[in-house]
């Protein structure tokens, strides 16, 4: 087989196993395709809730015998509720495993690919590796540092403001911006706000108008959980999770109140500035969030950012402006020297609706 | 002749057209293009300082009889320094004209094409109208508002900044981005800056490293002249011009200080906020400016987008941000209401160097 044609089969895995952004956490996404004779024999990808795994839903649709199964990461090979996919992928009869990436879970960390081997299968590593890695940064970042991939979301005029001085906001961005921000919603795992975002504009946070029946986590640092439970959060905390992040000494009564309500309750440190970003981003990977997408506002973007814990950010830009005398989307970051500010490597730039949208990545200091 | 192959020809005429812009003030910018048998003859635009026209350097370079001319702006039909073009062509023996847009000069107005019609020659108008009124945006303001054509670039950080707390501002953006910056002094009459910009940074903004003779004037509006004669503009103000919009009442000594130095002075009226800006942009239309390419700082151009005379916004974003105690890119606009936010529309979109580019033109409120 070609390694154009490799590339091709991982290509095509790595998008199948894109649709499970958002809902296999703390799984890792992954997709397979079998192919035999240049023909593919079945897809899969890893099933909502983390299970079945990719390589057993697509064996499942078909006879692999002799067949090249393309997996995005490498099989697994320990013993969990199901048997590894290493094992399951060599009684299969599939001849060929090629993978993009190894998994650095220390339960598999090249068992999975060394189980293979020994069947006498051909095994073929790091095809599409990049491709895969960035699929996958959440699941890497949490096992790497133990905190989800953060995703910082900047809705700005053209002069960086989010609502005018009486805080009137809605809308700075057009209807196809804010459509895409659900959709961006739904392929994460959980979406982050601050307690002054969540007073103000009483956000709902769950994904509407996309046909998708999953949510992701709607997380609210709110130090001393002073936030209405009367709120749309408050309301639907038994239809879709909601978790607040708070200080250890606050108050008991809010704390029961929103344990009425159906939220759970995290505790995290704080420092002068509220809660310390590192350890709340550290609670949330302990809780399995791999990726998590943050919508502000912008006291709580800027101390993620001071934190240096931003890993990308999307910026949709209006073609308004408002002025000085506006809301900045962004809070201060105690800069002295230019050099000092954080900087983001441009990734993706289009023109959506009436606004345009710009990814950055994260670059090291 | 075809529609199309009109329209591709008037395309080449008003590119030619584009290599006068910034220098031929106060006259148009246009572009000529002589077609015989489907082969172009000869081409020609508007020289520096906006003689000999279009039609005549094309004219002067065949034997055109038998031909079709491209304008990109109806024949002139008025004698001046020389001849009226429509007279030009029609002694050359062209036999058939075709232009994009009357020139609305009281001059002319029509007339250039009735002149030409009136001795036998096939004219066709309105081709490629858009596209030339684009061209000419400035030229056509000036000449229906008596103002210039309003470009206000903002180089800013993500969050709208413009520089650190402490001032530092070298470099926002990247190379690539300041080099573009260049291009577009080039292509305007005059670049013009507040006077806290011009105190602030001591700019020359005079076009360097693209290999252009051509400079545009250097316009700084300076109500109470509070800028040091020994900083970069005032030390190279006999090299290029450097003209100096001030109130009425300007210390005596500082205009003597500025004539000394090679400035010229312009009386602007005021009001409690500075210059009174569509009083400020009748006094450079007097003086003949069509296109003037704003450079900030803050204060200047919120004034000039609560006046609602920016016609065209180019925005250059750096991936970095600053955080809201750096110095914001626009003051207050005076805003209550988001209706009320001057807004634009997105005509171009790229990456530039580390950078984004992102050009907006107005919306009617």
């Amino acid at each position: 087989m070609s390694p154009e044609r490799d590339s091709h089969f991982m290509r095509h895995a790595i998008g199948l196993a894109a649709r499970g952004l958002g809902r296999v956490w703390p799984n890792p996404a992954v997709g397979c395709v079998l192919v035999r004779d240049g023909r593919v024999l079945a897809r899969g990808w890893t099933q909502p809730g983390g299970r079945p795994h990719a390589e057993a839903v697509a064996l499942a649709k078909c006879d692999a015998r002799g067949a090249t199964a393309y997996v995005s990461l490498e099989p697994c090979a320990h013993h969990g509720l199901t048997p590894p996919c290493a094992k399951t992928l060599v009684d299969s009869g599939v001849v060929r495993v090629v993978t993009a990436l190894t998994d650095p879970d220390s339960r598999v960390a090249g068992r999975g690919h060394a189980m293979l081997r020994a069947a006498g299968l051909d095994v073929v590593e790091n095809v599409e590796a990049q491709a895969a890695r960035t699929l996958n940064a959440g699941f890497l970042m949490r096992l790497a540092q133990g905190r989800p991939w953060v995703t910082l979301k900047l809705a700005l005029t053209l002069d960086g403001r989010i609502a005018t001085v009486t805080g009137e906001s809605r809308w700075i961005t057009s209807p196809e911006a804010r459509r895409m921000v659900h959709a961006l919603r739904a392929r994460h795992d959980a979406v982050l706000v601050g307690a002054g975002t969540a007073r103000a504009d009483n956000p709902d946070l769950r994904v509407r108008d996309l046909g998708m029946m999953h949510q992701p986590v709607r997380i609210v640092a709110a130090p001393r959980l002073d936030i209405d439970t009367q709120g749309r959060l408050g309301q639907s905390a038994r239809e879709v999770p909601v978790w607040l992040v708070h200080a250890s000494n606050a108050p008991e009564d809010a704390r029961q109140r929103w344990r009425d309500a159906g939220a759970e309750l995290l505790d995290c440190g704080t420092n002068s500035d509220g809660l310390v970003p590192d350890q709340m981003l550290q609670v949330l990977g302990q809780r399995g969030i791999t990726r998590l997408f943050c919508e502000g506002g912008g006291h709580l973007g800027a101390s993620l950012l001071r934190a240096e814990l931003v890993d990308e950010l999307i910026v949709f830009s209006a073609g308004k402006v408002i002025g000085s005398e506006g809301r900045p989307g962004l809070a201060q970051l105690g800069l002295t020297q230019l050099v000092d500010a954080p900087h983001f490597k441009l990734t993706a730039l289009q023109q959506i609706g009436d606004d345009i949208a710009h990814i950055w990545s994260r670059q090291p200091q």
